[in-house]
Parts: structure tokens; sequence; C-alpha cells
């Protein structure tokens, strides 16, 4: 599997799995030294439940650095739903190697294909909608660019990555700005040509900021009635500025949240929590020693 | 809040806080700009859920690293339990580099403090035995050390960090050494002095592995009453061997766990998956500007 | 000068300076050694031509990392037009790290205080039409968010940071995609929510780009004629399309693009090419020695 | 090509081409996957005027390390004079990592071979006088060691790297010594063995510097006929010591300069500007998909 | 050469040899430039004084870095015992990467053979007893993971690797925790499941420790007679407690140590201080040029 | 203890002390937390044998990562002359960083002292002679900028830093290029302005390279008398040129070679081997707790 088949992989993936890999070895592997040096073996990798598959290019990372002899076919794709059950790859290789690397493997497959899965719950969750799924900078520390990849992989949307590419304006700018209208045309100014969203709580605000001319308004805490209106409201005022949803949301609330007519709904729930997905690698020695 | 008041803090948590902050700023955060280059504020740390406080030394890096004139008065202490709507610490200093470091110090607290309160609540589940929790290696990659310490704040103990502080013997490392006697011996001549211990599936290898001399045995997926047989047998043939359980532990199942005797209880729970804990920071411009 | 009081500084402004001082310093600075350890001095800066001057979190953080008791005096703030002969900053403190930090910091603030000179020309050469200079990805590798940086303080706009933040549809993919409409149809799903522009090379692209419903158009090498007809076309076709003209935009030629009616004019020369300001630094030893 | 295949290549190169991947990468390619992820193809790196080809390595190891398996062919070499117009190489491989490296490659080429384009013409407008061109600690940050090679593949000579492997006796350091024969003496006895030249600025100071034993001396801002006086003492006083003109040296002045007899003629514009050369990347799908 | 084949290597081992490589090479090689960049070679390492053989690995990293076209025999293997005159291993390929890698190569066998043949010949000195020789935390900055993995390989035991994996309690803990008993209770608490090692220094004090239950005594600086009366006294008290000697130990002296019925001697020689064995590289070139 | 009153420190010193600190604390230092967390303490460094002191700026750099509310008075300087018994510094502050720093820092401080006193042994033995002791690149692997470093504080000087700062020409050039003659010229063409130094082995290569211009000759292995031929013939042939011996050298040798009228003596000895000063640091709680 190569760097080459999969894109939009983030550019820190091998520095990434780089440490993952010397937090676990430190100084030295002491089990793997119980098996002989040049003993061969097989290994297979299993979902003991129903997953989005999402991490293959992590998995080849680990195991090239450690011995690029090593052999992977993978028996589903990156981003395929794959049944409990299922063998999701077979490496063949040293034995060595695929002992010291199973359990860094298996940390970057559990976690992110935890992401891409529940990611996917929430996109069929509002299927037919026109909405889609965002997620936030609430993002587990030093991961966030390859959740940011499992968001998409679970079939969800980045919002902006970070502070940099992208301006968000809160209560706190505009106390500081003198208002919505003075602090998105300031804005405007210091960073043409990027996305303006605008926070706001009440119907007033929202009002105010379609005139403005913010790209998109982030409706938080809304209850649903009160985002049919803002809905509503933008049809008359600015139809092309975009209504984003937020706050709370859960997979029991996001369907209506979703059918109010916003464009987007963001959730924390995708990348500050992580269920890991259950996988288990079986390890055959080859041969006769 | 000094460096020097918590120790046993992983050595890398200045480069995770770097590189956590470098995710979030990449080219420069551009919301902060309107806010005025000499405004103060100040700001403070809410819970809005019950929670063992963990991570405080991971947001005094953060804020040193932006900008080392910002004043932090933290209202409660590492590994203290703190009810909903705690105000945690109070910030005092310059607006912008609050803005920009607002959400990394949150990612770290939120997820730190959510490992810390789930181990709590295992360590609290079995009180009065003797038995204690152990975490795993199923970490979340880049995190291992700074998932470790959440455990420890919270009352668990460590398993050994990684592949190179302990042994651990499994079903195919005793294939290839030709049975667990001489897989122990040979692994006692390579690594003299380091912790030893050999993962069972029977009572009839938990006998061999005692009469191996291991220092403690993994009882993996065993139910309670073969738990109770393994306690009754280390009794009779090794009693300083320590017996260690694993293998879908829960808050509910735990308790039954420990009373059979064991003297660890490892749970993946505690670092393979994250609960954040619900945080809010909020800010207020001071005096007139 | 304290880090909290410029925003929009990029994340790895540390690590450029402690690369800078790396490559200047190396194994020790031996001429220095000939000051006496204990002597102080006065340095001032000054530049020898009228400039943009760009660069000074650079100068505060080369002389922090050499010895933190340096005091530095600005004479002129961030972005502000200094005329040739002006003192920028004075600066005191030990003799030694003042000349060891010398050429590494003037090193930064010529190349950033060139960056934003020259692109200071070009938005005042377009002053009073409506378009905007946006800078491109031909950047000095390793320097890009220092010079995106030093574009916004010329006044210029950033085009978007990298391959990551934006989509920009070439020939190629249009090929490869199997028509404009196709290829804008499939990014908007692969990458909802994120700029999509559309390079054309006829005005029959144009059309059907502006039907595809792309946010923004790139008209490469467009003579101005066909510029015009381009802006005439967004009126009836697509209002609220953006345009952007590209290709050899020089001095002498970008005020007739931009009275097209164009929204961008992008200009390579701001941040490929780069003509640092000429600056020395004065230094006298203090006292009697 | 082979790491192998070029010598005196700066050991930073490998880190210098990740940095430069990083920040155009980022987060991933969003446009790359518009591509199929089996489509080949084959690209051509074209130049659209005369240069000095450099940064051939670069080039390399930017496909290197996105993809291993595509193959680069060069058209010229290392250092080669190649006219407008000319094919540099052309590449084979999976399309989308081609997309992906394309401009980071270009950026390396493009910046290097403008340094050693640069340094041929200083080189040439000298020809036949016996003097040699330096370039100066005037270089961008990050950048010095692949430019100083630049000037190497130009034809010209490195100065010293930096200030740890060559001592520049200036105007402080000798009011801090006592005089030049004093700081002279000091410079020797504190690193013996190391080139020590001492800057001038009268013919009494440079009469000082012969007879205090200075390898060389740099003769700053002489006009030319103080220069040709120059060596005429040198002649009398001290043969063996190198003689360096340096300060406002231009294509137009160089050949005046070097026709005094100075041995060596220090050039800050090689290495503080930069011209990029015109390139571009033409790229043709391999095959039906 | 595969890094499959040797377990126990540290992690960084990789970042060790770009590091060593860095310092050598910096801004290129400039001798290497007078071989013809096609020009191919053969190489040998002999070894001119009996030793150890330690750093097989290393040295193929280094290699494997500049070139990996280049092809590695050794004639013996790591940890086998080679006489002076032997020749350790052959090496093909191009000869300029032979030339750069020749002394960084060299530089980490000769000190890596130094570590396990020094502590090979600790290890013959107590041959027979039951005691282990153990290394110390004093080793050299920057190579501690690589001289306790030499240390194995020499037959020697590693003491813990860092602060982070065992505790060992000296006076100042006792004094500021209340006593040995009162200390030693603490640290189980905080660090169940940590090896725990109290340091006396009288039999008093091993008294206590023994009842407060220590893993293992250290008895630093005890004479001969007083260890034997540990010995007696840990057979009365506390069977299953391990002691240590430590202080002052010498070839000269171990075996006298080892003979009272320590179970393990720690010997700060095997990595504070370094004896690098005397290697040379000879280099032949392949073939008509 | 500021970075500014030692000049020649190497720019990586920062880095070699994180990367030690991190050796050595890992996942945290679990027995400083037997400390309560505001104690207070004193701390001595001593030496035990007669020592120059070197290495004083990294322990200054290791308590100002841990703490920098550490205070450090010290009451030798660096590079003096120390007696056994002498106490080098004392340190106040906090209890818990002075236990966790103590091993690393005195680490650093007796390897350094350890090089420098070696240098000084070697620079005395040959004291009223004309040469100068000289490195080599034999250095331990990722420490050369510090041992170098120290070297020059033991009076000695550093031969070049690494294979970018000077040319040797060795037996394996002189057959690749086609003679002495031809390949030092091919040398100066391409390194114009650098070291170049020739290793000969008779008087008749000596002669060809007196003749070929090199700045300095390599004379490996000669005995005694044939360096005094050596010394005769450069002063009838080529004044100017430096002589160089190498090869063997020890403390007992040294001055017989230095009195042949050789400029330069390398000795590997002096950072192939190590041995460490022998220190001690000494604690004392402040007050009443």
């Amino acid at each position: 599997m190569s760097n080459a088949d999969e894109t939009g992989l983030p550019a820190d993936l091998g520095e990434q799995v780089r440490r993952a890999l010397a937090e676990d070895i430190g100084s030295g592997d002491l089990t793997a030294a119980l098996v002989p040096a040049g003993q061969t073996a097989q290994a297979t990798v299993l979902t003991r439940e129903e997953a989005v598959l999402c991490g293959t290019d992590w998995v080849g990372e680990v195991f090239r650095q450690l011995d690029p002899g090593i052999r992977i076919d993978w028996h589903a794709s990156e981003g395929a739903r794959v049944p409990a059950g299922a063998m999701l790859c077979s490496l063949d290789g040293t034995a060595r190697p695929l002992l010291t690397g199973e359990r860094t493997a298996l940390n970057f497959l559990q976690a992110l294909s935890g992401v891409a899965t529940i990611t996917r719950r929430y996109v069929a969750a509002i299927d037919g909608t026109g909405a889609r799924i965002l997620d936030t900078r609430k993002t587990i520390p030093g991961l966030r660019l390859a959740q940011k990849y499992a968001v998409r992989i679970g079939g969800g949307s980045n919002h902006r990555i970070g502070l940099y590419d992208a301006i968000l304006v809160k209560e706190n700018h505009i106390v500081a700005g003198g208002g919505i209208a003075r602090t998105v045309g300031a804005a405007r100014r210091l960073s043409p040509g990027v996305l303006l969203e605008v926070e706001v709580e009440t119907l007033e605000q929202a009002r105010e900021a379609f005139a403005a001319g913010a790209d998109r308004l982030l409706l938080d805490n809304f209850p649903v009635e009160r985002l049919r209106e803002a809905v509503r409201l933008r049809a008359d005022l600015s139809p092309s500025t975009g209504l984003e949803a937020s706050g709370g949301v859960t997979l029991q609330s996001i369907r209506a949240i979703a059918e109010t007519g916003v464009d987007f709904i963001s959730v924390g729930d995708l990348t500050k929590n992580l269920r890991a997905i259950d996988l288990s690698m079986r390890l055959r020695f080859a041969g006769a020693r």
C-alpha cells in the first residue's frame, strides 16, 4: 500500500507514527527477543464489531518504519463499512517486527476507525436532508489532522482546520469591535478572502449579521423552532449566507435540527470523545523453524 | 504555577503543547486580530459536570508559550474532585493570547480530566478490596505518557509504559520458545531484573507458570469462578506471584472480579476510549479600553 | 516586545528562529569571544532605503533566545512606512549576544520587510479600484508562513496557505474528472464547505464554470480586453462568483488589470522573488570598561 | 537519482524537503482527490528562461518522500547551463503524488537555480582575472546551506558558513580588544588554526593588519584606486595575505574591482536577494483510464 | 542487514544516526567531491584489538540514510567476541557515500563495542557466582538508550532506564518522608506495581527496609564483611528481597563483592566512561574507472 | 548564569539538554513525588578529584528547563582548575526539580569536565614548544559540538568541525585524482578558500604536497626522526605550510613529537574516549516545612 494511493493524507503522518513507535518501543522491545531472529510469520487483523475502516495508511507506515520487507494485503478499502468478524488485512514477514508493531498499528486503526464510524452514524441520521455534518476544533491534542481526515473518510466535512484559515466572530470580538457591522467590516479589511462566520445568540443579532455580509452564521444552542425562524429570515434577507447549528447535538436530536433547513451542523462529539473500535491481531509462525 | 509543583510530569509535556498549538494556530490567529493589541482581560474556566481535575500543568504551559505574562490562579488542585459548575481557575493578562490559547488549553484539560475521572470511577468501584486498577498499552497515539499520568492522578496504577520496561510472554512466545518453563528461563537470561509476566489461558498453564517462577500471571478472560481457583492455586504453589485479571472489564463487572482476590485488574477502557469533560472558558475585557 | 502584541504570527516563528540561529552559530561564535564577557553595549538598527517595516517579532525572538536580558525599543511599528535613514530600533544589553544575533536578526528583518515593501507597492498601484492583491503558493521553501504574514502586513491578502485549505481545479483535473460540471460536483461532494476555484482558459469555459457554481474563477493569462468580457459575463450569469486574474502581472501592467473589474489579482513576484531591504546595525560599547 | 551521485549536499536536505512539503500539504491535498487513485501520468519540467540548473537532488527528495515509485529522468545535469525552453526532466508515476509535489519541487528548483544563475553571471564578469566570487552570511533564514551549495554549483566559492568556522575582526572588536595587533593576538590564542580576517577602513589599518599577521584583509567599500594601493602594499609587506573586497558590488562594477588584483570579492546580492527562475511543469495522463 | 534482525533496538536509533551525520556533514562533504560520482568501491572494517562487537545496526542505518544501494556483509554477529585483526564487515557500493559515512559509522561502532567489551569483562570476572552486573543512570547525555543496549549485548543487565520506571528511595526522601517505613508506604500508594528500592547506609537501616517490604536494598559503599552480614540478615528477615551492592566497584574488587551473595552489582564505569575500540576502515576502488 | 556570559557555546545546547532530560524523566519522576511539593532545598556540587571545570552552561540550562526559579551560584568559573574536594556551585530552590535534574546536570558536567581535563594535561605536556593540540572527528555521536567546545576550554584547538569546513586529501583521493598535484588542483577549483590538508606517508609524498601548495600536511604515524626531517624539508621548500603529526599520540610520547617542530598534534584520545570526573551533589532541605 503506497502513500500515493490515498490523497488528503496529513503531511505529518510519518511523524505521528514515529512518535507513537517511540512511545511504545523506547529502549527496545524486550519480549520480541524470545522469538528467533529469522522466524517469519503471517498475521491477520480482525474487527470484533461493525465499523467504518479508517487508518490503513497509518498501519502501512508503522510497518514500513520497522521493516520495509513486511507485506500487507488489505481485504477492505479505506472508508468501507466492515461487518463484525471481518478480516481487515493479512501481513507477511519477519515475526519480530510484526510483534513489535502490532499494538501501535492497532492503536491508530482502532482510534481512526472509531472517528470514521461515529461520523458515518451522524451522516446517516440526517440522510436526505440538505444538511452537512461538520467537525470542530475540539480535538485530541496532537491528533487533529488525523481526526479531521477520519471525519472526511466517515462522510463528514471539515470545519476549518484551526485559527488560521477562517474567522469566527464571537460575542467577545463584537464587544471589542463595537458591534457586529463594524467588527465584520474590520475582519474583511484585515483578512479579505477568508471565510467569515459570526456567532449569534438572538434573531436580532442574526439580522445584523446578514446585513453586515457575513458568509455564515453560527446559531449556537438555538432551539429547533428558532432555527426554523432563522432559516426563514435568511430566505428573506440574504439567501446566499450559510447557516450552521451547534451545541449539544446528539444522534437523537440531530435529525430534527437538520430538517429545519440549516446547511451545517457541527458536532463536537466526533473528535473530542473517542470510542475505539474493538480490533485484534492474530499471528501464526510460518513453516518449520 | 511552576513546573516544579507537580512531579511525575512527562518529559515531553512542552513538546506536546508546542505541537498542539501549531495544529491550531498554523499561519496565525486571524480572529484575535479583531481585539486591540493592548487590551487586557480576565477569564475563568468552569466545568459543566463533576470531574477529577487533571492537566493543570498543560494549561500553564500553553499560556507560558504564548505569553509568559499571563497569570493563572487555580481554585482546585490537580487530582481534586470538582462539582458541576465549579470555577477551576481564573486567568489575567493580554486578551489576544488568552483567546488564542483557549481551545488548546481546554482540549488538554477536558481530555486529561476525562481520563482521570473515569479512572477514579473504576477505583471507587473496587474500594475496600485489595485489588488495584492498571492501565494498558491501548492508548491514543502520541498521548500515552500524558494518559498514563492522568491514570495516576485518577488513583490508578500504570502497567509498564511500553515494550521496553516489562516482559509479557504470550501464547506465540510460548510456542516459539518451546513451552512455558523454557521461555521463562530464556527471558530471565536475556533480561534479568525486569518484571516478567506470563499470559495463561488455563489453570494447567497457570500451574506451569507458577513453577517457572513468573513474577505475575495475566489471566485473560477468565470467568469469576476460575479466577477464584487461580487465587487458591497461587496460595498453594507460589504465594508471592502476582495475579492480574483482564478482558472485557466494565464498571458493572469489576467489583466481582476484584473480590476474587486478584491483585491487579487491567482496564483498556481507561485509555483507548476518551470521554472529554465538558468545560468552558468565559472572558471579560478589563477596565475601560 | 511581547509575543502577545502581534496577532496573526505564525506558530512556527520560534522554530524558524531556532533554525536560523543554528545555521549561523553552529559550534559557537568564535569572534564574539574577543569582547569581554561582562561588556554591555547599545545598538541601533537603521534602514538605508525607504521600506515597510516587517519582522519585528522575529528580531525580538532572536535576542530572546540568545539572552532574555536584552531590551529592544522600537521606534516604528510593524507595518509602518519608514524613510531612508530612519532608526528602526535601539537595543541595550550584553555585547556578546548582541553581536552574535546581529546577522540573523537582520536577515529576517531585511527579508520580511522586503516582502511587505513590494506588496505595498502593488497595493498602491491599484488604489481606488475594488481589486485586491493576492499572493500564491510560489514561495521560498521553509519560509511560506512568514512570507504570507509579510504580505498581510504589506496590505495584500493571502490566497489560501496550501493544498489543504482550498481547491483549485485545473485543466488536468477537468480532463480526469470528465468536464467542468462533473468535476466541480465531485469536488463539492468530497470537500463541502471549502473554497472552490476553477482555472479557465476561454470564455466558453468560464461560462461552464459559472453554471457549475464555482466560488471563484481563475482567469490565467487573459488579455485585458478578455478580462473585461469575463467581468460582463459574470454580471449576467453569476454575480456572486469571484474573479481572479493571474499570469505575468507586473507593477506596470497591474492597474489596467484591476480596472477591468476583477476582484483579485494574484502576483507570484511577491513571494517567489526576494529583494532584501538594505539595513545596518551599529553598536557602541557602554560606559568605561 | 540517488543521494550518492552528488557530493557536497547539505546534511539537512531531507529535513528541508520535509518542512516544505508540510507547509504545502498540511492536513492533506484536497484537489488531488479529483484524480482517480490508480491513474498514472507523465510530467515534464521546462524552463522558460536561460538558467544554470541547480536543485535536482531536492526535486528527487520531494518525490521520494511522497512516493518512492516515481521515476525521474534528468535531461541536464546539476550545474549545466540550459537554454530557454529546455526540458529539464521527465517524471513517470502515479498522478496524485506528481500533482501534490509539483509546487514544492518547483519552488526548490526555481530558487536554487536562481542562486546558481546569478552566481554564474558574476563569475563570468570577472573571467580571466585571478579573483574569486564569495558569498556572505546575508542569506535567507533557514536556507543558508542550500544557498551556499547553489553558489558552489554556480562557480562561486563559499565564504565560511557561519560564526563558528572563521574569525572576522571588525571595528568593534578592535576597540574592545585594544587595537589591531592585540586583538589579532588574542584571536590567535583563543582559536588557533582558524582563518582570521580583519576588516579595515584605511590603508593605515591595512598596514597594521599585515603586521599583525592576519590571514586575510576585508577591504570594505574601498574605491578602486585605493584597492590598487592595498594590493601594492600587500606585495611589499605580506605577499601571502589574502585581500577581499566587499560593499556595493554589482555586475557593472565588479570587473574593475577584480582587475585591481584582489583575491576575493564578496557579493551579498548572491544570497540576500532571490530571483526565481521561471519554470513550469506539464502533466499528461497515461494511457486509457 | 534489516532492522528486523535485532530486537531490543532503541526506538531512537534512526534519529541518533541522523543527528550524528548532521554533525559531520553539515553543509556538505567537500573532500568526497574529489572522487568521480560514478566510482564504486569495496571497503572493509577491521578491529585492531580484541572486542565484543556491538553497533552493527547503527552502521547499517548510517549507510542506509546516505545511500540505500550500499551492501554490507557482516563477518561477525552482534555480541560476538572478535580477535585483534579480525575483519568485521565488508561494504560494496558507490565510493562517495562510503567515504562520507565512514567516520560516523566507526564512531558508533567503536563506542558501542567499547561499552559491550568492558561489560563483558565485568561479567566474566564474576562468572559462577549468582550475581548480575547492572548499569546505572550515569550515562553520556544523548546516548543512554544506546549504551543500555550495549550493556545488554555485553551480557550485563539494565538497572531501570530512568526516573520513570523504578523508585529509588535515598536518605533525602527518608528525611522528607518521616522514616523508612512511612516513606516506603507512601511510595507504594503513589506508584503501586513499580520496583521499589531503598538505599541504606547501616545494617539497622537495612533491617527497617526489610520490614517495610522494599523490593530491593541498595547497599552503597558497604565493605565486603558488612555485605556478608546483610546477606545473612536477608536470609533471616526477608528472603525474597533483592540485594544490590554499589560504589567504587572495579574489575579488581568485584569478585569479592559477588562472592558475598548479593544479587546485583551496579557499575558506573560501564556507561559514564568510554573506551573506544580501535577500528579502521580500508577502501579500494572497484574495477577500472 | 546567563547564556550571554560564555561565547562559543554550541547552538544546539538547549536541544542537547532537552534530549538528555527526556532520556531520564520519560513519563515522569516517580521518586521526587515523595518530597512535598512546596519543600525548598539547598544543594551543592562537589568534585572528588582535581579537574578543569567545564559545562557550567549545561547545568544552568538543565535547571532552567525544569524550573526557572532555581538559583545557581558558581564558586569556580568555566575553565578553572579546581582541586579535589572543591565546592563547584550551590543551588537554591524547590526540592523536587533539584532532585529531578541532579543526574542529568552531573552527567553533562562530569563528561565535559573530563574532556577539558584530559585536554589540559596534553596541553601542559607540550608547554613551551610551539606546537598546538588539536582534536579529531573521532567523537561520541551526538556530542561533537559539546566536546569540541570542551577541548577549547581545556586549552586545545579544534581541528575543523566536520566534512564541510576543511579538505583532507587521503591516499584514496590521491589514487582517484591521479596524483597529489592534480588532486590538490582539483580541490582548489572545487572549494577555493577552504583549508586544504594532504595526508602523506613518505617524505617523497611530502615533497609533492609542498610543491602542490597544500595549506597543511598530515604526517600520519611518522617516527620522531622522520618528523624532524619533514620539518627541515618544510623550511627549505615551503615555510608557510603547516605540519600536523597524528597517530598513536599519548601523554608519554607527545613531548618528543612536539619538540620536532611540528605545528599541530592531533589526539584522538581527547574525544573518542571519555573519563568522567567524579562529582557529587549534596542536598539539604531548607527550614521547617
